[in-house]
């Protein structure tokens, strides 16, 4: 992939090759000008000079197609870092519906199931992994509450309704020791999920967290809050008994 | 390292081999019995379980001795998701003083620089990277202002005071379309910062952010936010300019 | 004044007596059945209900036309109290452009003097003053850095640009012990006028305030915090010394 | 009551007269100075000067004795705004433990009754009530729930547990048009409490509100966010129906 960034600093995603010419705000850019510049600056046909860089895996991350169940950055990497997720980790996210944080975790661990009941969706993740560039990453189309024949996760994601339907299994699939995180919008869900959390003893909770980003709007005599755009709610739990 | 875990999930950090018996709240383990256990159960003289696992990423930060400047997980696992770190990334990271940021960088990263001015805290950094058992981590005892040889960091993170003074260094070490973090505790810095800053147009400033993790404190009936703690300001530029 | 609110609880206010028929949505209601009305049912040609009600101060108060400068009630009402407003309290309030601040005072204090630069503006809240129905209120049409002869206030509200340069005016009119809170948008501006404001030493800061409203989403297993707007920052000082 | 405050700012409430003589941390003041002074400068033993002047609302406030369970003057200011309390409010405050609640209320309404259950509490509101000076309040000890003579209130304000119980009585005494506010410091509380109120058609839900004091620290090159502590939910709602 490659990343044109204008002056402005505005940025947008392309295939390292393209077939037709190129038509930009700045004007329009050859094809085999595009496809045989790899970094540098590129010019348009009236002139404007544009930057082509490698994207960097936010560049990738910000491109995905955002629908109404994306993960925000914020969230996923508050996620990845409270999973304890290395380069020896092995990892099953399940029902991320566009896959985000399965590209985050990809980004970090040794290898990631990620498991999605509707078909499209298991399509779009492949489609994604490809872009990202990832090779360490297992699509799997079925509803996990099914399971899966894979064992000993180090770390689970549950991105996914009623959580709390899907435990036994998930369990089964955890090492001991093992990281669990719920991603929930809903208070109402985070209370339910706990209720029936408690029962199974192997599981301890560890925290229950809201992260809430406050950008700052800054210029010349301004430095003001922005509107803050809440997410979700993040369950994190562990094993820590054997099966 | 081993890990740890007694019945209500209290954790405590060793090293993989002791040389004298252990001594802990729920008893004696004898020092052989420790040694021999990779993984599973482990008893103490008085008959009672505990848990021997390894250490996730997240449990030997968490292990990591904490200063007045130690940065947390939530504002480390931002900073490298918004610095776009991956698999591939060379990463500059400058007076951390415990090294934490380091560290998490590490995780991700293909390669990182570690600058740190004092001496004692260069070692410091170098002891805790063993313990995490990185590889891909090289620690300089400088003063970044002096700059150092390696050019084209794909990102680089300061967390130092008057930050402003080392710009002209940092961007020559960064690669074009490079991302650079800064983190200030206090708003008054931020506002310093930003105004010498705009003075590089190679730089664009991305976002100036705060991060507010809100815990909820939960249980039977129970189910309500906890003291939230500020930490400190986090700024995101971007390089798009050539040298 | 009137207020109609319709069976969903949807809001509007009205005059005491209007001259032409009615036109709502839900129906037109004649004048003459309008004007009699006091409190109570009334029905529109179509047969539907409508409730007749005494406004309260807060229907009053959401009645009054926002603009970019209105002070939101949960700032009014922090203000209010942190100024320690009571039935005895002589107030001062100074650049309110719209003179919410001045209606929020007036609804408990004794006497407010509200002073305003802006002839159109200072008719504005008089207008307002009317239909709050309040007349402890002195609308004062000049710019307050020329001083007001009225000395001994028990509390001083600046909304406006530069509240430093009238602190010395300020201070003068305000009496020992008296409190004095400043509504600033910009957290640069925040920092100007603590650096100016130092200097005076018969002030004693007493905080420097953000205040959040964080409204909550609810429904069927719906339970989610709403975005959160900013509004400003509130100073509060007291003069701790005599003149 | 007599306020003094030293040359740092830090205040203390004293009675009108004294009948033994004042060891402050400043030294001593005789008591026949201390009875004789109203407001103005003075002097202990040893020379130090202190101002002695009228409290304001806020002085009174912050010195009642704080218990657990006391409502914080930010609350109290917010839901007096949300209530529309007025100069000719007759108000209705139930279960505030310490009363702060009622006496904010009393700060600007008319007329307040406040009841309370505990025999114990109820002695402490009176002693407090002379303390603030009001004449506009009636305590009444009872549970509410056994229902009050008087009728037609303005505004209610609930601050106990389970007020789903008492919704029935509570609707009856609010006139038409009247408003409802809850405070409940768990959201589980909050939760259990709606789902029981839409069951009353009368009563239309405003909002859901949690409302978060940001203090900052500020000096010499600081400015940063203190420690945010939360405080409890605040439901509002409005009578728009007649009995």
């Amino acid at each position: 992939m490659k990343l044109l960034i204008d002056k402005k600093g505005k940025r947008k995603i392309f295939p390292e090759n393209i077939d037709k010419d190129l038509h930009t705000h700045h004007g329009v850019i050859k094809k085999e000008v595009f496809n045989k510049t790899r970094e540098g600056r590129i010019k348009t046909h009236n002139g404007e000079e544009l930057l082509v860089l490698n994207p960097n895996f936010k560049d990738l991350f910000d491109n995905i197609r955002r629908g109404p169940q994306i993960i925000t950055l914020k969230d996923a990497g508050f996620i990845a870092s409270q999973l304890g997720i290395s380069k020896d980790s092995k990892v099953l996210d399940c029902g991320g519906g566009s896959g985000a944080m399965t590209y985050f975790l990809a980004n970090t661990a040794k290898k990631v199931i990620s498991v999605e009941k509707k078909k499209k969706f298991a399509e779009l993740i492949k489609k994604n992994i490809k872009m990202f560039g990832f090779r360490n990453v297992e699509v799997i189309n079925k509803d996990i509450k099914e399971g899966i024949k894979e064992k000993g996760f180090d770390a689970i994601n549950l991105d996914l309704p009623y959580p709390e339907k899907k435990l036994s299994v998930i369990i089964e699939s955890l090492k001991t020791g093992g990281m669990l995180s719920i991603y929930l919008p809903n208070m109402t869900q985070v209370i339910n999920f706990l209720k029936k959390a408690e029962k199974y003893e192997s599981l301890k909770k560890i925290s229950v967290n809201e992260l809430v980003r406050r950008r700052w709007k800054t210029g010349k005599g301004i430095m003001r809050p922005k509107k803050t755009i809440p997410t979700g709610f993040i369950i994190i739990l562990r094993k820590i008994q054997q099966n």
